[in-house]
């Protein structure tokens, strides 16, 4: 499948795995990359020498085109990038911060810069950043998000309409199906986080895997507003939440319940009741755990039936 | 366009315009319907008399189909629903409320009975409670909404998993990309709200028509969730309700800053700044005051070359 970018990761379809914390080491990436997509590793939930030993492990596993992601906010991102630079990551994802800083950086090694965005704003200062490619990820996406709450169906449209670049459609893509609709919407790819935590090769713990699978609609919410949106099932840690919502606490009162690591205690060690579990909506379509090569297949087998469905249905136009 | 809304509705397009108060009279209905769409009256913004009038006037206009919507927890609901009956009406669209209570009614004066719902469970109510097909509405949709603030594009494959009837997606439906998009979920129509507030025969003020036009991302928001969720404009109304969840207000404080007929005053009168206006998040992607007709046409126009592009895409899968 050719397009811009298929054509700039040099992947065979136009499918992204998301860097997401806890989930997405050198294994899952390596699973997806080795099944036509790109594969990401997440270096938010890294040390430096984690991240600079799960990018020699993806390399030693396989020659396949790769990705990091680092959240630019990351304390020691001086570190993680000469580890990116040094290694010769072919492509890197940022997200959370200004694209300005670091974008300059990798462009002049070699490395194609995508940056993620969550409006259109944004959109156009990666692109005066001088980023190779954009995801542009709407208020159904799990983890971190904008604040303007603008949803994958209104986002990709109007970041299409103002940005030339290529555009990687991200939140609420569970199928092969919303797949196909983000490409009509006018994506060029899409980036799948939920459907991934749920893979075999996911890092995340089996109980926080789970959950995901037995999630219902209406299971998560974006909420820590006030400090940073983030999309998380609504648990144990959660109720305390809007206890304090209730009371109208302060952000440094949320701060505080929020305390620190609390994501790990929920994805990567599976403190269902007390860890944060970030996930997106489309939780409530996931109804299994998969090896992340079925789950690309599985796209793309319903990408392609859901294009002879649609055929038909405009052959009678 | 054959498939099982338009052999249900007999009508030529899966585009049926949004039953939305104080913007869809006769003359909106009956330009979409003659347009090969399906017009709505709108009927929660208009007293018994009024809406009796409104189908006088557009069955002596046209002799298309046409629906009328009806908020089930209207409180003059006996009324409404004879003059629908006298009348011979030939769909009703309800949402607001229990499915049950008039299904039956209507179902037995040969009435096509569609409910609208924003989540699975209330879906597998409606099909329970006889109806002849759902409109399910996402997160991004204008007014009135959901508690689980379910996106379209997450909502419309669950609900097809789930029921059987034909299925309309709305919220988020502002061009025919995204009708694409949306029957490529599985739905089988689109009801578009936005779109048609700004439209010429939409009975809606000229200045809060221009205001949608001009909109840009994150002017609106899902707000008054205690009392029931509604999407509008970020305008001086809404920075009142911002204050008083600032100091945690209570939600009778709210329903008190709420009031009666704001609605009327924003979408009706033109008060932009005091008046409540509600509209979809799709308003950041729409940019100018067309005739219905011309609506229509450009959204299967628009539909088609989406289709043909995405034929161009999958061939090279």
């Amino acid at each position: 499948m050719k397009n811009p970018i298929t054509e700039l990761f040099g992947i065979s379809y136009p499918l992204i795995q998301a860097g997401m914390i806890w989930c997405s080491g050198w294994k899952l990436a390596r699973a997806v990359s080795e099944a036509g997509g790109l594969g990401i590793i997440g270096a938010g939930s890294m040390y430096p020498e984690v991240l600079d030993e799960h990018i020699r492990k993806f390399k030693a596993a396989s020659d396949k085109p790769f990705a990091v992601n680092v959240p630019l906010l990351y304390p020691d991102i001086d570190q993680l990038m000469e580890i990116i630079a040094k290694h010769e990551v072919p492509i890197v994802f940022t997200s959370a911060g200004n694209p300005k800083t670091w974008t300059s950086f990798l462009k002049e090694r070699g490395i194609t810069v995508v940056h993620v965005v969550s409006n259109v704003k944004f959109a156009k200062k990666a692109e005066a950043a001088g980023v190779d490619a954009i995801v542009a990820e709407g208020f159904e996406a799990g983890g971190h998000n904008g604040r303007e709450e603008t949803t994958t169906l209104c986002l990709i449209p109007i970041v299409r309409e103002a940005v030339d670049l290529p555009l990687i459609a991200a939140g609420g893509i569970g199928s092969g199906k919303a797949m196909h609709a983000a490409i009509a919407l006018g994506a060029d790819a899409v980036q799948v986080g939920s459907r991934f935590v749920t893979s075999e090769e996911s890092s995340a713990h089996l109980a926080f895997k789970k959950t995901v699978v037995d999630a219902e609609e209406g299971a998560t919410i974006l909420t820590l507003k006030e400090l940073a949106p983030v999309r998380l099932i609504k648990n144990g840690f959660f109720k305390d939440l809007q206890e304090a919502y209730a009371r109208c606490a302060s952000p440094d009162e949320l701060r505080e319940i929020l305390g620190r690591a609390r994501a790990k205690r929920g994805m990567f060690e599976g403190d269902l009741e007390q860890g944060e579990l970030e996930i997106g909506q489309v939780s409530a379509g996931i109804h299994e755990i998969l090896p992340a090569k079925e789950i690309v297949n599985e796209f793309i087998q319903d990408f392609k039936h859901c294009q002879e469905r649609m055929a038909k249905i405009s052959a009678s136009l």
